[in-house]
């Protein structure tokens, strides 16, 4: 078989009336893009129409005067409503034709349930002639594979489990044998504690480097409360030059940002906390008061958790931060609740109370109410106790409620992290 | 002066390279479509590319030959990727000339932190002739209000925040004018407790003899773990006929549904509860296990839950839910730490140590691991105590570990709320 060219450059159609709702956006193109990343192609735009014949044929006309690769989702459904298949063959200049091959697969999924096919379902046969249908486990609509000339069409279906399976059980090695470029290999630097300024201010001359090497790197800075990541990716193949120069930016950017850096292997948080614990056979409790819970059930989220975490007690009132946690009034009445030697006693009485090893307190003003001019919405103390020492910090984070909230759950669990390295 | 065609139809533009990577998605749009059809502007259909002139210059042009106006997001920054202003005067065949109004006030922007303006904010000042700008409150960058003919084109920043901002400062009063359909008028009304298809049985009859009215509602279903939502629209000016209409198909929807809506004002499950907490002058505590924490999280989210949330535990260990909820050690060995009796002994144990009046106890498996033929992954037992009256129920709920928790908490909070309306 002669070598045929090289698939490039991609664009991605989303279809479907209802993703231009103020309720629903296309999630699909975020998954399809990775997948064209890995795969070295380069994706050059993302488009979302309704479901029209019209538009989705003047979309796809236009498209194939810009790249090789088009990738359409949704609308191959069986109602009238599902019209990407009738708008390519018509953007294509082809007839339709009913494939026997998809009619056989329906009635065999209908057939397998014990219930007739019903007619409608009919159309899903209807394809652009000379399309090559991609089996759906996942649901009646079959996927469609187009080729003209040297580009190429594929038609997915729009329900997100339906279109991630076909996509890697029938696009993906299709694409490998066509794609030109070489895929793209992934690392990711997870830190904690330091606003993206200053992240980017110290790692931005040395991926700036990697950025010239000759196997280029190039870095994204992701920014959410409490935490910053590197994103850093090169083209190559697996296992090879690329690996190799990613892992020593990774090394590199991890030396300045060791303080800071928590994981670079994908973990969150919670889970490189969990895994410390674990090793060191230790267990963990929290008495919240601001947080009311969050930090234990970031902790909770981690499968297999109730191996290193005790539980905790929720101190939203004052009256349980007394009678639960051991805190005495008199440290209340003269510092307030959120104080450090409040925070203190709340680390070390969840530890006494729950029986385990390390404690935690977070006691803070998480707003919109309850700020001072001494102590501002978005003063948060944390405390944390480890056999029988107790470190404490006061934060001041910046935000709304829920983002002070994230913080200090971030904060809280970065404490723990860093007692225990 | 003479009235102007209306704006009826509209497209969005996303520009930013980094909105193709698989880590960020344009999210400005969703803001954008609420606001285009609270003004009766038909959306056809959104976009992204990336920093690159030709092909924003391609869109404009093709764009104008589809709708009235166009709104363009991003690339409108200092530096040489913000290519946004050369590639809209490309698309209209105009010059580019500096504006002395967007000079000034950039230089007033830096003068007010006591900064000289960096000669590379000059470019912002470089706009297509005829363009108009926009002030812009939170950033350097001025969007551009551009008519041509009968059409419009708006650009705006790319930070949703400067974004939002100029949008309903600057862009909405113009948009008012101008457009032509009615605004379009929403209700929301939240269920929990039932699956969609089931919501959707008995509700499709409803809003499909609404949808057929006169004055037609249209019905989206949102469906997320726990909640299901049925949002109403319908075309028409604030108190008018429209909205007598929703609120009649409120009604009817409430009333056949009216087992399972906990909201047809907007409010979350956890602001109902609180609110109903309040009034009755009642506060609640919770005793978590699967959950860990999660149920008084989502409580104290809500600002001001002080007044009504007293606090928790969390027992994740089945020491905790003897040494600190009281429950006994046989109920433990006879029932299993999932069961009734346990979720009963905790609802009641929270209740009697933290002295509040509302007890709510949560045990369950959120797997992946821990289940069992007679107690597969996904059974949580829940228990409401209120003055010494403790109703219980057990759950088999599906998906994955998140998903298990989610519907736990939202379970346990419409319990609450059921047990006092």
């Amino acid at each position: 078989m002669a070598l045929r060219p090289a698939l490039r450059t991609a664009e991605i159609l989303a279809v479907g009336s209802e993703l231009l709702s103020p309720y629903r956006t296309d999630t699909n193109s975020l998954h399809l893009t990775e997948k064209l990343e890995d795969l070295g192609i380069e994706l050059r735009g993302k488009t979302i129409v309704g479901d029209e014949t019209a538009e989705i044929e003047a979309w796809i006309r236009a498209a194939l005067t810009r790249v090789d690769l088009i990738v359409v989702t949704g609308g191959l459904g069986p109602t009238e409503d599902d019209v990407t298949r009738e708008a390519v063959a018509a953007a294509l200049d082809v007839e339709m034709s009913e494939d026997p091959e998809i009619v056989a697969s329906i009635e065999a999924r209908f057939a397998r349930r014990q219930m007739p096919m019903p007619a409608i379902n009919r159309r899903q046969a209807q394809v652009p002639s000379g399309a090559e249908p991609l089996a759906n486990p996942n649901g009646t609509a079959p996927g469609l594979w187009i080729e003209r000339g040297d580009q190429a069409i594929v038609l997915l279906p729009g329900p997100p489990r339906e279109m991630r399976a076909m996509f890697a059980s029938a696009v993906f090695p299709r694409l490998q044998h066509r794609s030109g470029g070489h895929p793209l290999r992934r690392r990711v630097i997870k830190t904690t504690g330091w606003p993206e300024s200053r992240v980017d201010e110290v790692a931005a001359p040395i991926y700036g480097a990697f950025a010239r090497a000759p196997i280029p790197i190039s870095t994204t800075i992701l920014a959410s409360p409490g935490q910053i990541e590197l994103h850093l990716t090169a083209a190559g193949d697996e296992g090879g030059a690329a690996d190799s120069v990613l892992e020593l930016a990774v090394r590199a950017l991890t030396a300045s940002l060791s303080a800071i850096v928590f994981s670079t292997d994908g973990r969150s948080l919670e889970e490189v906390v969990g895994h410390l614990l674990r090793d060191r056979g230790l267990r963990i409790g929290a008495a919240e008061s601001c947080t009311g819970g969050l930090a234990l059930g970031r902790m909770t989220d981690v499968p297999g958790s109730s191996r290193w975490v005790t539980g905790g007690i929720v101190a939203y009132d004052n009256r349980v931060k007394i009678d639960q946690l051991g805190v005495r009034q008199t440290l209340l009445d003269e510092h307030g609740a959120v104080s450090e030697p409040v925070a203190r006693a709340m680390a070390e009485g969840i530890c006494e109370r729950l029986n385990c090893d390390v404690g935690i307190g977070v006691t803070g003003i998480a707003g919109p109410e309850g700020g001072t001019p001494e102590k501002p919405v978005g003063t948060v103390v944390i405390a944390v106790a480890i056999a029988g020492d107790t470190s404490c910090r006061t934060f001041q984070f910046i935000g709304d409620r829920q983002m002070v909230r994230t913080q200090a759950v971030q904060a809280a669990l970065e404490m723990v992290r860093r007692r225990l390295i």
